[in-house]
């Protein structure tokens, strides 16, 4: 990247800001020159924040979820069924479920898919510790909420193989037409798994 | 903001990184994963980097660049022609024009346009500076690099009136076709005064 005429310690913030996902070398500049705008209301809280959260936040023992506390806000609501655990590669997908709502059990955080291309196998993944939970006592269901894509079903078929013998019912999100999606943007595979699955009206 | 599930530190961290420019809230929600999946790598460096870049990264007393030496690099550089000031609106463009390094000279930061309708005047830009460089011994030309918008051709307006007087030639850059840009897609006003201000072939 090339160097700007700053000196060595906006060169090298600008340097970290270009790695963030969303930020490339030119925004990691635009970026750098608003912060030094704002030092006292954004430069310091943000750097003091990214300390804080670094040091605070950290995986929950139970289901590798990410929060403050441990066990998580989740692991830790009485309100929530124990029953039900929904099995989701990424944080971010567990954010985006309960964006959603739906879900009122607990979840389970796999940290990442089965990717042989990328060298990354079972033992990579926090496959152990859900067959361990699956086998408590009063869980009914296990809701695989893995990515419709090669390695996220292939993921999904792994773990289904590790629950097998715990009793316990696996079942996975549906395939279909996106609420408000029209049929003549979609791809054929969902539309035939749409198809498929259709359901009385 | 729609508040994650991951405790207070983390949403805190997620509404300031919201607040760069080209992150939103999404992208913010994906930066601040990447990170704690990074702590040592990069949240760390990033925080420590924040805290050094505000502490150090000062503006120039004599041309409003910044850099975390005072004079800044490029003032103290001896290398560089005294004679020659270009004046531009903000740092960014100041690094623009280093990256294109047609540039010998020095710089002026004004540090923004005049612009009534956001209640910027000229005592707010650092104007007086640049007259007060421009009477000194030795200055032979100022070259008014603000933006070809209306408030950057305000600004370069007043400039020019401020220097009248101190017997300084001022020169602007020049409008024109950009160097690999296609006829066609360029407007009508950039198409005339590249026309207007044709040269010898």
């Amino acid at each position: 990247m090339q160097k700007t005429p700053a000196g060595p310690e906006l060169d090298h913030l600008i340097k970290l800001l270009s790695g963030l996902p969303g930020l490339g070398p030119r925004s990691a500049k635009r970026a750098a020159l608003y912060l030094l705008k704002r030092r006292e209301q954004m430069m310091e809280p943000l750097a003091a924040a990214l300390h804080d959260a670094a040091e605070k936040v950290v995986p929950c023992d139970v289901c590798g979820n990410w929060d403050s506390r441990n066990p998580c806000a989740i692991c830790s609501d009485p309100e929530r069924d124990d029953g039900t655990i929904c099995v989701v590669q990424d944080v971010a997908d567990l954010w985006a479920l309960e964006r959603a709502g739906a879900h009122r059990g607990k979840y389970h955080v796999l940290g990442g898919v089965i990717s042989p291309l990328d060298g990354i196998g079972p033992d990579d993944l926090n496959i152990a510790s859900l067959a361990q939970r699956a086998s408590a006592a009063g869980i009914k269901e296990i809701i695989l909420a893995t990515a419709a894509t090669v390695d996220g079903q292939t993921t999904a078929h792994y773990v289904t193989d590790r629950l097998d013998g715990t009793g316990v019912e696996v079942t996975r999100l549906s395939h279909g037409v996106p609420v408000g999606g029209e049929l003549d943007y979609l791809d054929e595979g969902t539309l035939a798994a749409a198809l498929k699955a259709r359901r009385p009206f």
